[in-house]
């Protein structure tokens, strides 16, 4: 069994560091943030920086991430086998729902967004590849969680914030809740992530039948709710996607 | 004078490998490939795969990345002020001239495409966003190959491959073109790269008047060129936008 290798696992902790929060930090800031000699901190960094996986602002001499990890980043999306199968599908379901396709995987604690598709008018909006979404609040990550063992004890030890009222925070209610994923195949999300902002998503399975991600719509709730709660047709095109690109990795049709 | 660190580098190695040429690579594959006995190797790639830089196929056993390198792409790109000034411009840069608008930055020995806005019709086009371009050939590199010495000198390193018949392949042609570039303030690309494409940039100044990167527009050429050459309001929208972004950035309007 070979050990892990603590230099890395250091410089790991470095890099998550630069992801979030401040983004911008000094020498002294990051060493007493990772627990570190300032020396065993530097050496990290310039290592880091000469592999770009950081750079280091010349005037502030503060640290930020480096262009290769964009790179990298890059060769992983080449490389997703699920992404790569459901491209054609997800423009499919932007183009016929009228809304904007995510295409997420389980990633650490959240959900990883591996692709997106905008909605197809001419408004501005943000790419979110590479974006995380939680996994108790969003359609895709109830999907997730209702589907994937791993996913679950993941949402059960990360808690359940309250992002907005709606958030569903109690761990009986979000048992209850994915008891209901299970049983009709797909999950939804009004307003329990963003203010005004509805999702439905749909899990993707493999030919063993292992769910290996999620696929949604999401959109303003004027356009995704009618009186009777969700529009059918919408939940409908998710689901027809999801078993499109199910069925092209190789799961059987029932 | 803090020392590099051994692991880190042969970890970056690693990386670089499964970045490129094959993907997914077994354990025998890239102890050779980086020149390391099995058992280092495997070290590395349990704690890469610890940290989720490294993901292993559960039935090849082979190692391709992993999605943490997408998420840290993605913060990234949020920390990188270049880009976050240039969004307004080159969305009115790719809606101005109907064509795809890209903005580049000088990365190891090529251009890395930091953010890309689609031609504004209705076509499927694939993000190029992490996606790196050669410096000898493309508009975009150019521009950073006349205007940043660094660039200049990583093109001569790299050399001059022929990628298609239109590529300049000796030095001092190329040395002639970017005098050019230099003398009128953009760069242009007529199938030096892509057979039936065209392209034009122009360079991004900060308030140094250093060029921190490009920004530049491609489209077939049947659209981008005229019977005198490209056409000179696709030029001038590009070199407004360039002008546009280094004002944003601080630099002084002569």
């Amino acid at each position: 069994m070979a050990r892990t290798i603590q230099s890395l696992e250091r410089a790991a902790a470095v890099l998550r560091l630069l992801a979030g929060g401040e983004r911008r930090l000094g020498l002294s800031d990051i060493a007493s943030s990772i627990g570190l000699a300032k020396g065993t901190t530097h050496g990290l960094l310039r290592t880091l920086q000469q592999e770009g996986f950081v750079e280091q602002d010349p005037h502030s001499g503060k640290y930020q991430l480096g262009a290769e990890l964009l790179r990298l980043g890059n060769s992983y999306l080449d490389v997703h086998e699920l992404r790569a199968r459901a491209l054609v599908w997800t423009d499919d379901l932007a183009r016929s729902s009228g809304e904007s396709a995510y295409l997420g995987v389980l990633h650490q604690q959240g959900v990883l967004i591996v692709h997106h598709v905008f909605r197809p008018d001419d408004s501005r909006q943000v790419l979110e590849v590479g974006a995380m979404q939680p996994l108790h609040s969003t359609a895709l990550g109830k999907v997730l969680a209702a589907f994937d063992p791993v996913a679950h004890n993941e949402a059960l030890e990360t808690g359940f914030e309250a992002i907005t009222e709606r958030t569903v925070t109690e761990p009986a209610d979000f048992e209850a809740l994915l008891d209901d994923v299970r049983a009709r195949g797909w999950a939804s999300d009004v307003g329990e992530t963003w203010e005004g902002v509805a999702s439905v998503a749909a899990p993707i399975l493999d030919r063993r039948k292992v769910p290996v991600g999620a696929v949604g719509i999401t959109g303003a709730e004027e356009r995704m709710l009618g009186p009777e709660g969700l529009h059918q047709r919408l939940v409908a095109a998710v689901r027809d996607c999801a078993r499109s690109v199910s069925r092209d990795l190789g799961a059987g049709r029932f």
